[in-house]
């Protein structure tokens, strides 16, 4: 045990809790996990459940820092997270329907202050908090996952909007043809569609069925392909891989070019899977930015990769709320 | 004059700069202008004697308010006013090259504090203090006029973003097709291409060239048709000019459905020339964003005109950073 236990409220709790699994960090105030504990989401229907199987996993943790009494808040990045309201609303991916008042539960178990938003805002909270964003008082996170999310920063500060919302430019409309890509909101063209890692297997597909040239991705079932085995292939050599990480790249500076319109940030930050593809997908999103931005706003905005470890970025994120 | 000569720094200085003339209104608490004074701006090639011919015209409407030492401040909203420098930076429609350190000039003459903008945040500023956003914390502010201008309020600060030139808007790109109509930005396809009133004479002439169908804009040398003219065409029942205020009126508000992914506002406040034009042009305003706007913003955000007159506006606007 660290010898700090007196020092009054020296932690935070953040929980990053996905469809799956949701995972606790006990932080101190420089961004340490001192421990990390997991347990399962979709294990509990009944949220009052969760919450008390919740407490009670991370109890010996709270043991290890001298108690709950030295904990100054929790920060809580959920899918569907409304900072304005506290509640998980709606969310398609968790077990439990409608308005889920999940920051008053967790208030009401643990006794300390307990805030809430969506994973993307919680990951821009990380960012800005320990990460390659810190210092910085305008940047956009963009989230490129299984979605395309984000958590845009105006003066320091998370843009919530009129309804704790705000910050959704995966759904940022990039194709308003007819042939815009029918995305899981019910429109066609978001940005998501495209520039996320199921965006990624989309376009791979399409290349793949339309044109000839050989491929390594050839060899797969294409209903199965993910953005790895492109990264794989393109690692590789394959030309119709390089050409998938181009238009993935490219569309998505092309977008960050756009969005620069807003609020001029300082940085995009780039952070999720897609991101381990390095420069087959940051050198096209680089031109693809340098190639529209306008002109009063070249090189102003870094391109940058995250720098929080995968695992410990959302828990981080989430726990940065925690302090507020 | 008036019996509040004792009351101290009950005035602010709005300063609308625009290309041909300055208008400098002294204005109170409430938002009523007790005075107007206009100088022209481009008599005054040397920046010194700029300032110095506006102190002296201020000078009776000074008097009137019981002198300088009833002003708490001076707002200016000018062509690329840079909020964070004070500077007008660059701006091509003004006499004086380069820089010009306008808000220290001011302080220096006046001796009292000095902000800028560039004139769409003043337009924002101005509906927040004095319109139709009172008491609104995010609304997204559109000005129609030669070109498109934006002020985009957060948590009731205006976006400056990381340079001072936040909130472009209408150097959104909507047409990234090699198609997309050149902008004087330099890049093709920009919102205030196709938004603006030399956007909406353009698609003017556009359709009447590609077109056969009779219409009262025939009449007209396509050269200098204006939106005044497609107006008057319309409300005469002009087919081809209801069309055109279509094809605008669903564009801009197509584009204000994705801007509702940045901030999710409460309200869009449409100002501007083009918004005397009525219901030709907010009802495919309305229509486009219904349309497309994201599921779960549906009907959130207000579609507004603005309730400023015209000519006060932009003086009122400007005059609102004053009280800061």
């Amino acid at each position: 045990m660290e010898n700090n236990a007196k020092e009054e409220k020296s932690y935070v709790i953040g929980l990053d809790m996905g469809g799956t699994n949701s995972v606790f960090g006990i932080v101190d105030s420089r961004g340490t996990i001192k421990s990390q504990t997991v347990i399962s989401t979709k294990a509990y229907p009944d949220i009052n459940d969760y919450v008390k199987a919740a407490v009670e996993a991370l109890q010996p943790a709270l043991d290890m820092v001298g108690g709950i009494e030295n904990v100054r808040g929790m920060g809580i990045g959920a899918p569907n997270g409304n900072y304005y309201t506290g509640n998980i609303e709606y969310a398609a991916n968790l077990a439990w329907p409608g308005i889920v008042p999940i920051a008053k539960l967790f208030e009401e178990a643990l006794g300390i202050p307990c805030r809430v938003t969506n994973d993307a805002n919680a990951a821009a909270m990380g960012e800005m908090t320990y990460g390659v964003a810190r210092g910085m008082k305008n940047f956009i996170m963009i989230t490129l996952g299984t979605g395309v999310g984000s958590g845009i920063v105006c003066d320091g500060k998370i843009v919530y909007g009129s309804d704790g919302f705000a910050g959704e430019l995966g759904h940022f409309v990039v194709d308003h043809t007819p042939e815009g890509r029918q995305c899981g909101c019910g429109r066609k063209g978001c940005l998501e569609c495209y520039t996320s890692a199921t965006g990624v297997a989309r376009t791979a597909r399409e290349i793949l069925s339309k044109r000839t040239e050989p491929s390594k991705l050839r060899d797969l079932d294409p209903e199965k392909i993910t953005s790895y085995d492109v990264y794989c292939a393109a690692e590789e050599g394959d030309e119709i891989a390089k050409e998938i990480f181009e238009f993935t790249g490219y569309l998505l500076g092309r977008s960050c070019a756009d969005f620069c319109t807003f609020n001029t940030p300082e940085a995009f930050v780039f952070f999720g899977g897609l991101t381990k593809a390095g420069d087959w997908i940051m050198d096209p999103i680089r031109r693809g930015y340098d190639e529209n931005v306008l002109h009063i706003f070249r090189g102003k905005a870094k391109l940058l990769v995250s720098s929080l470890k995968g695992s410990e970025a959302a828990v981080l994120g989430a726990s940065a709320l925690g302090w507020e």
